[in-house]
Order: C-alpha cells, then structure tokens, then sequence
C-alpha cells in the first residue's frame, strides 16, 4: 500500500477524535480560536503515521496508538499558531492565522490552551501506566526540544558561522523529533520491544531530516510552478539551510561577500539569484546536500528492517520515497 | 507553626530543585530566557503548599512531593511570563519581563519550554504509575482551566453584564485551580484516600477565592503605604473585580452612569475614585464581597478538619488566616 492510501484509511477517524477532543473547552472564544487552525485542514501525518507504526508491529493496534496521535496532532497544530506569531505570518493552510483572526493575546492563550489539552488526551491512552509514564517523558522532552530547535533557527539568523552539525541538530530537534516520537511510541503503543521502537525512532529520524533537507533542496532546483512560489525564495529570505551553510563555511573571499550580498537581500534579481546558485554549485553545497538526504532516506529506510512484511511497512517504505520523490 | 515559618523550612530545597530542573535545558538563550523569571525570586507558595499538604498527611511524605511542587512552580512561572506578554507589562518581581530582556518570540518559545519542561518533571514523580496519570490528567485539565480563566478575564474587559457566578467561576480557574491542586495533589502523593484529598482541593479552591477577592478589597479599602501604589488603582484601570460585578448589577441610572464614567478613566481624580467607592458602598459591593472573603476562609478552614492535628496542619490555617490578615 503507499503511504497517501495508507493515510486516507485513516484520515476520518483521526480527524472526527480530533475535533471531539476540543468538546471538553467551554469557554466559547478560546474554543473557536483553539479549533481554528486544527479544523482548516492538514495531512494529519503524523497521527496517521503514529498509528501505522502501531500497525506495523500488531495488525489492529492503530487505533490503541489514536488518542497518542491526537496528541501529537494538537502539538503540532499548537507550535503552529505560535510560530505564527513569532514569525508574524499572515496565513497557514490557505487561511489567516489565529492572531490575525481573533488576537495576539487570545493566540497566545490558545496555543497554551492546545498544549494542556494534548497532555490531557494523553493520560486517557490505554496502554500500562507504566509506559504512559515513559511516553510522558517522551513527548514533554520532544516539546522541549522542538522549543530548543525554533530558538536554534531563531539564534542562526543572526550567525554567518553555523556549523554543518548544528544545522542538523536543529533540523533534527525542530522538524525529526514529531516524527521520531510518532514512529517510536506507535510502536511501543502496539507493544513493540525497545530492539523495535528504537528502530522505528531511527526511521523516524532519518526520515524527518531528509525530509527537510530536501524540502529546501527543492527551493533551488524546482521550477516555480512545481514549488507555487519563485525558485530560490529561501534565498532571499536569507534562510540559513544545510546547503547555505555549506556554502558559506566553503567559500573565500571575494566570492564569500558576492554570495553574503545576494543572500537575505528580498530586492536581489534573478540573475543575482541565480549568481548565488551557482557559487553554491560550484563548492558541492547542493550536491553534498542532495547526497545527504538521499543517504538518510536510505537509512530510514533500513531502519525498517525490523519490521516483518506488512501493507504498512510498505507504507512506511514509500512515505520516505516520497518526501524524496518530490521533484525538481 | 506559622505558615510563614513552613515556608520558609522548605524555600531553600523548593529553590535548589527549582534551578536544577533547568540542568537539562541545553540551549543558551533559551535557558536564559526560561530561568530569568525563576531565578528572580517568589513566595514559592505553591510547591511549599504542596510540601506542607503532604507532610499535613503523613510527616515526612513532603519530599516526595517536592517534584509536583516544582512542577506547578515552573507552570506558574510560564503563565507569568505569557500573561507579561499579553498584558504589554514591563516590570515583574521588580525585574524586567522576560519579553522586554529577550525580545517577544524568545518569550513565547521559553514560556512553552518551561510548559514542556513541567511536564517533564512530573513524569519523574515518585508515586504509583497508575497515581501519576491521574496527576496528569489533574494539571493538565488544570492548565487548561488556567487558559480559560485568562480568556474570561479578558473577555470581561469588554462587558458590563458579568453575572457575580460567572466572576466567581473566572477567579476559580485563573487563580484558585493552581491552589486545589497543589492541596489536593500534595495529599494524594502522601498516600491520603479520596476522602481527604478531595477536602483538600476543598481547602485549595476556597483559599485562592478568598485570597483574590480579598486582594480586590484592599485595592479599595488599605491605604497607599501598605499597597505600594495609589488607593483605587483597580478602579481607574477598569479592572472588572467582585465588587464592580456587584455594583455594576446594582446601581440603577444615574448613578451606574457616573460609575462608569469613572471605571476604566485613568485621570480620574483621587475625588472621583472617592465617588465611585461611595457609590460601591451604597449598594453594599464593598461590604458583601468583604463577607464573602471571610465566608471562604471560613469554609476553607473547616475544610482541614479531614486533618489529625499537625505543625503542618496549623500552618495551612494561617495561610487562611494570612489571605485575609492583611490589613486595610
């Protein structure tokens, strides 16, 4: 089976706990400002994903694992209204955000809100009250390191000095760690032993940062309509991706400061765009990034091999084709 | 013992966790950000509550508490900090707010780190596995019933037609849930059966009342030396307190039309304050929200009765005492 049926299968289950989740919030403003962003759609990947991992290992325990993927949901959907305002982004998923819609102060409080009741899905999880313990400690310390992750980006846009590894480490904490704890504890869910879910962690892992590494591949060598936004936004955005930062940690002077001019420069041409592509080119910056994420698919991937042969570990298999499989 | 006395035994070893908690906290920035507001000192009345409640059950259980305690330390401390944010407020514990320090998204992202962080600390606590997921579902629906009652608050800035039941549902959620918890959890980790935890949330809901609408009270009736700022401060910031509930309710045309010229007028004269009290006293707001002050402290202490007799037990009647001691 490939991953969009394998998500499909699910979707309406997910999406019906997920908006009965919201009932026990009386206060009518907080509820509408808590469900906006939830009920504007979304792929649901990552409940969808928790609760294949749990069938992977048990036929039938996907639905063991669905109150643990609302959760997962509704953190998701939490950092989102918050980084919307730290970003001071206008629309998410086609629509306003939360604090254009209502306030700042309400989305503030909302994403709070949506935090408290995520851990409040999670104590009714039907597993030993013993692994709901570790699975507490799982998802707080994923919160903390996604937290840690955003302060990360935030602190790289100052920095002309990242590090190849802290990069990853951020990827890792901001974008991997949803996918690591979705993977791992449906497993564990599902009654997976630690030598199985700390594979699925792996997969997990593997999986998220290629997935990000490839999404900022993408940005420079889409073409525009596949992207839906100019090739090389990212660029003049002065987003500091793996492959930036190759790029600067590789270039000399004077092509460094021709390279340093174009990026974050929101006015720069597409000649100068494109200028910029090529100096990347031209010290392996795109190519040892493509490379990497092609390798980490491949780890994800082999991480895999612990599961026996099911529909759902081809699901598996082909979600991490697919965030790969996108072209450019 | 006093309850000041109880508190002060247990500061030093509430603080040396408190700080420790933040050990696992590996990024810079946001570890300052995340322990300014902490390390700037507070009554640390929450954990002791909880401490104290614990030994009250069974002398020595305390300790075991602690971790709960840090746990509802760290989620007062983020509300603080969001609430700073929300309000625009400069000034806190005398220091700066963590968002005037920092700048606003750093103080998003550490208040929702420190939610994290609560939450992880909790999942160390030393009690049955099956006792920490019913503390989890507790604080949890508790931080929730927080964000609610914040979003009454500020709901209510914009209305003239609070009923007093729904003021009283508001100041339970935003200020006394954190109380019930910290009596009711305190006991329950001591080993207390339902039928004295319950009576301690008892105790905890109807100390916090007393002590807000009592905070209320004095804003009206101490004088400016003993608040630390100008007699009827509340009245000119338009602060919807039990009292301007009840006077809102009562005053007929044309008085409630010179009392709402005078609510919210930050230049209203020391003269015009003095009017609007008046008016408040005429129709008994004063005096019945001072009654109803004493009636909760009054139901709060009766509420220990559950209690044998303890040094534990005689400082949780001071803290009633102490609430509504303060003098106007």
């Amino acid at each position: 089976m490939d991953i969009k049926e394998a998500i499909e299968r699910r979707k309406s289950e997910i999406e019906r706990e997920l908006i009965k989740s919201f009932d026990r919030v009386w206060e009518e403003r907080l509820k509408n400002a808590m469900t906006h962003l939830p009920s504007a759609g979304g792929k649901r990947l990552r409940p969808a994903l928790a609760m294949i991992s749990a069938d992977a290992v048990k036929k039938g325990e996907g639905k063991r694992a669905l109150p643990f993927g609302i959760t997962l949901e509704i953190i998701h959907n939490f950092t989102l209204v918050h980084d919307d305002i730290m970003d001071n982004d206008d629309l998410r998923r086609g629509v306003p955000t939360v604090h254009k819609v209502f306030d700042e102060a309400t989305a503030i409080n909302a994403g709070d809100a949506m935090f408290a009741l995520a851990f409040n899905v999670l104590s009714r999880l039907d597993v030993d009250d013993s692994i709901l313990r570790e699975i507490l400690d799982d998802v707080s310390g994923m919160v903390l390191g996604i937290a840690e992750g955003q302060q990360m980006d935030m602190d790289f846009e100052e920095r002309m000095d990242i590090d190849p590894e802290e990069y990853l480490e951020m990827i890792e904490k901001k974008t991997a760690l949803m996918f690591i704890n979705a993977a791992k504890n449906g497993a564990r869910i599902a009654g997976a032993p630690p030598s199985v879910y700390e594979k699925m962690a792996e997969y997990g892992k593997y999986m998220g940062l290629a997935f990000q590494i490839w999404d900022d591949f993408l940005d420079l060598t889409a073409d525009e309509k596949t992207l839906g936004k100019p090739v090389g936004s990212d660029i003049r955005n002065g987003k500091k991706t793996l492959m930036v930062v190759y790029t600067l940690q590789r270039l000399e002077v004077p092509d460094r400061e021709r390279f340093l001019n174009i990026l974050g420069n929101e006015k720069a041409s597409d000649e100068e765009v494109s200028e910029a592509i090529e100096l990347m080119k031209k010290v392996g910056a795109i190519q040892d990034a493509e490379s990497l994420a092609l390798e980490y698919a491949d780890r994800a991937k082999r991480a895999l091999g612990v599961l026996h042969e099911s529909e759902e570990k081809e699901a598996l298999l082909d979600l991490v084709d697919y965030v790969i499989r996108r072209k450019y």
